[in-house]
């Protein structure tokens, strides 16, 4: 089974120019879902961890299969204004302006062992805002995966103090 | 174990005079997550179902977890313009003005037997519009379930004509 022949390439979207991946008929077959987790699992270092972090919003799809499988809590990354108690806020560069991401304050206790779990890794700053959230928390960064890396964008370059892992790769 | 004790109460969130329930302590917790799966699975009607369909963005935390166990395919209903491929649209009314969600077209065939799911039931717009969409698809509704209903908005009335459950109730 071939994960990337389950992504579906859409042109021109969100914009002109742009091949958009498309991983919803990926999660449609259980089989290649329970595929991913698997590989997922796999890749990941012998280390205990204690959280997930999954990043709003496709970054939840497969953050909570793996907090599960790891018997990990699973925490949320949100955007502006969506998490209701204590924050912690990381401001991150667009193409054109600035995006904020948030955190819960008391969602991982310092020396906690955390996997950053996101869809797709493109330009890298929304997964570098969130290892920055997890840091400010007190968090240890094992991981930071995905299910697709758009590799020609150098999102990596990025995340280089950390353990990257992609199940699906575009150069 | 009292799911019920994981929910955060939150005063004047996200505006004065709303108690917000707020859901993120209960994620924290593996124990409590899996009870959550647990009685979702207990509670469903013996039906093979096909796919789960979770509304965004809190609805992907279990909906996810409910397919792997159910070996369904899972299915995202998002707000407008998330989506990138041809999809159905349903408008639902606010307190102020109308919103609209989203499902990928050929995400259901005609006949498949769906369970919705969603984070909390409020007044029932949402998961309505999304069992319109559902019906769009051609799919028939299983189940609607829910961490959490806030009984006194009267969700259920916008439901009738579905099973309904809900883990945790507020009255």
């Amino acid at each position: 089974m071939n994960l990337k022949s389950y992504v579906r390439e859409v042109p021109d979207f969100p914009k002109k120019g742009v091949s958009y991946k498309d991983i919803t008929p990926l999660l449609l077959d259980p089989e290649a879902m329970d595929l991913a987790v698997k590989l997922f699992m796999q890749n990941l270092p012998h280390t205990n961890i204690d959280k997930v972090v999954g990043i709003e919003s496709r970054g939840f799809f497969f953050a909570t299969l793996l907090a599960e499988k790891l018997k990990a809590g699973f925490i949320p990354v949100r955007k502006p204004g969506k998490l209701p108690h204590n924050t912690h806020r990381e401001d991150y560069e667009l193409e054109y302006g600035t995006d904020t991401l948030e955190i819960h304050e008391d969602a991982i206790k310092k020396g906690e062992m955390v996997l950053l779990h996101d869809d797709v890794l493109a330009t890298g700053g929304t997964a570098a805002a969130t290892c920055k959230l997890i840091e400010k928390c007190g968090g240890e960064i094992v991981q930071c995966n995905f299910l697709v890396e758009l590799a020609f964008l150098n999102g990596v370059d990025k995340l280089k103090n950390y353990q990257v892992n992609s199940l699906i790769s575009y150069s």
